[in-house]
């Protein structure tokens, strides 16, 4: 949990093969000096580490055209929040606390960046402990949770709503903020009897549906006899394929993500059920949180909102330890998480008020 | 071409196996006595009757949920226009013309119906000859195109555009609305060098792909190296799949239909390449033109106008007589057709004024 004087970094090793898990064997430790900030630069000390499906993306040999790659040899590319420790930024002062695309090590030289640049910068205003929220409930999984209901969902009320890897940092997210919009019905799809119970015991989803003992199909017929209004789909493949089944008239498939299928081995199928979306005068939409940068500060506000109100949970789960990152990642491909997965690689800086649930 | 005194008819005989192409032996002439209109209804003589890929789907002995099956023994379903010949309705006069649900004979006996009948009825206020195009440009086909084009595609002036089955009835009405609304670009899919011309030279699109012969993904790649804005796509299958490869960033998919799959034999495919949606945050909207019935107003003034301004063809295929309308049914699913085709059952009433683009 400590971080060292010189910087510890995850640099990148090689690429896993197409269907391969990620694993620290992709990685290779290293300690390195610690960069010095010029004009305009400052230095960022990280506290905690953000992780997400795409971070595997990074790390293919024939790369996605949308998701850049990382050169093996480099430091491995990764959302976090820190501290500054020392400035040569006019707006940026020694103690600030910033968000950014920080890399998997202690310590980054860094400097502003607007929405031009994909993984945006920011300076965060009042910060409070513990400041991973900033990264999950505050940050991408919240906003990501909140847009892709709102704007590819198009949510409303009375919506009957079905949640896919709803036990993940977005999908727990995504469920709770449907419940507190008037959905008539939260049903999330998770991985383990476990998590079905938290889902609806913890966070209010009406019913859950464990999708490796269940016969999908046929609880989805048992729970939405009307059809579902809205599907946020983080996982894709024959689950998806499934509910494309289920839909109600005028449906909305928010796509989030693929995990099912995006970094598998060998030819995938698509969802042969995309016939019904005529039938159904249903839509799937695709969205990428990034596009809505500009209006994070209109979500974080919400989330923020309920969840001093006691409304919203913040759901983490969180490694503890620079040297636990590629096993964080490798939790997402696996299901081993619950809620927003997150590393913490220093202790929060002392001092932050707590961020706190009123009932808390 | 005369109608007879009796009413000739074809009736189902038969359905088709999942696969096998549509064709006279699935029907049965008959000829029966013409039926008598009682209190508030009506009796219509077919003028002329419309064909669409649907009516297939009627003709399944495990029918979809969403298309009505026609029992084997009745009369076949269809839409078409006629004049009254006999009233016992206040509203409905003889001489009247009337578009509904007339089926696959001379004589028909209707009464109106409103937006709640998926065939619902119009009696056409201002008829001209040719009354086909009530069934056409200025009916289904051209309403199809309209609002898919409005609605589910959400059209938008230096759109790039591309249209499959861009020959057949629906096509190449939105080929030409996409151009009159002030497309960058408009390229139609057909299935002949012949057809590919004909969009081209006569019609105003910018360019043509023949599925059979080109290499569709290099000549969608060559024609839109920017991508697709909006893709108008009456067909599925693998033409849907090869497109989702080239969309541009926000694209609309409008799907209108699946002619390269509904009836195939055998298991399907679904588009593998769904998955650029989120990339291109793009989506897939289904439509089902019955849904604007109430609308079709809208579509129809505007249709006309281009029409009449000589900017738009009304480009018919039209069967003459009703002994031939399972041919120009099957017609649709071997591209055999060029344009909306039709079936003439009886002459158009004498003393029409005739709908005549100015230009003409």
């Amino acid at each position: 949990m400590q971080s060292a004087e010189h910087n510890r970094q995850w640099r990148v090793a090689a690429y896993p093969e197409p269907g391969e898990l990620i694993s620290s064997r992709h990685f290779e430790w290293a300690t390195n000096p610690i960069e010095t900030p010029r004009d305009e630069e400052f230095l960022v000390r990280t506290v905690c580490l953000a992780t997400g499906p795409a971070q595997r993306g990074y790390l293919q040999a024939e790369p996605s055209p949308f998701l850049g790659q990382v050169p093996v040899g480099e430091v491995m590319r990764g959302r976090g929040v820190g501290q500054i420790i020392e400035s040569h930024h006019p707006d940026y002062r020694r103690g600030d606390i910033f968000v950014g695309s920080l890399g998997w090590q202690d310590y980054s030289v860094q400097k502003p960046r607007g929405a031009e640049f994909v993984f945006s910068t920011k300076k965060v205003a009042e910060p409070m402990r513990p400041l991973s929220a900033e990264l999950g409930l505050l940050g991408q999984a919240g906003a990501t949770a909140y847009f892709g209901l709102h704007e590819a969902g198009d949510l409303r009320t009375n919506d009957r709503v079905l949640i896919s890897a709803a036990a993940g940092g977005v999908g727990s997210v995504a469920g709770q903020i449907a419940r507190l919009r008037g959905a008539k019905q939260v049903v999330g799809i998770a991985g383990s009897a476990g998590k079905c119970q938290w889902l609806v015991d913890e966070l209010g989803f009406s019913a859950a549906i464990n999708y490796r003992d269940d016969d999908v199909d046929r609880r989805l017929g048992e729970l939405f006899p009307e059809g579902i209004d809205l599907f946020f789909d983080n996982v894709g493949g024959e689950l998806l394929d499934t509910a494309l089944n289920h839909l109600a008239l005028g449906a909305r498939v928010a796509l989030c993500g693929f995990i099912a299928t995006d970094y598998a081995a060998g030819p995938q199928a698509g969802p042969i059920n995309y016939r019904n979306l005529v039938a159904r005068r249903a839509r799937m939409q695709g969205f990428v949180v990034f596009d809505y940068w500009e209006r994070y500060g209109e979500a974080e506000q919400q989330l923020r909102r309920w969840y001093r109100d006691g409304q919203l949970k913040n759901c983490e789960d969180v490694a503890e330890g620079l040297e636990h990152m590629p096993a964080a990642l490798a939790s997402l491909f696996t299901g081993a998480n619950r809620g927003i997965k997150l590393c913490q690689v220093a202790p929060d800086p002392e001092g932050l008020p707590r961020l706190e649930a009123a009932t808390a």
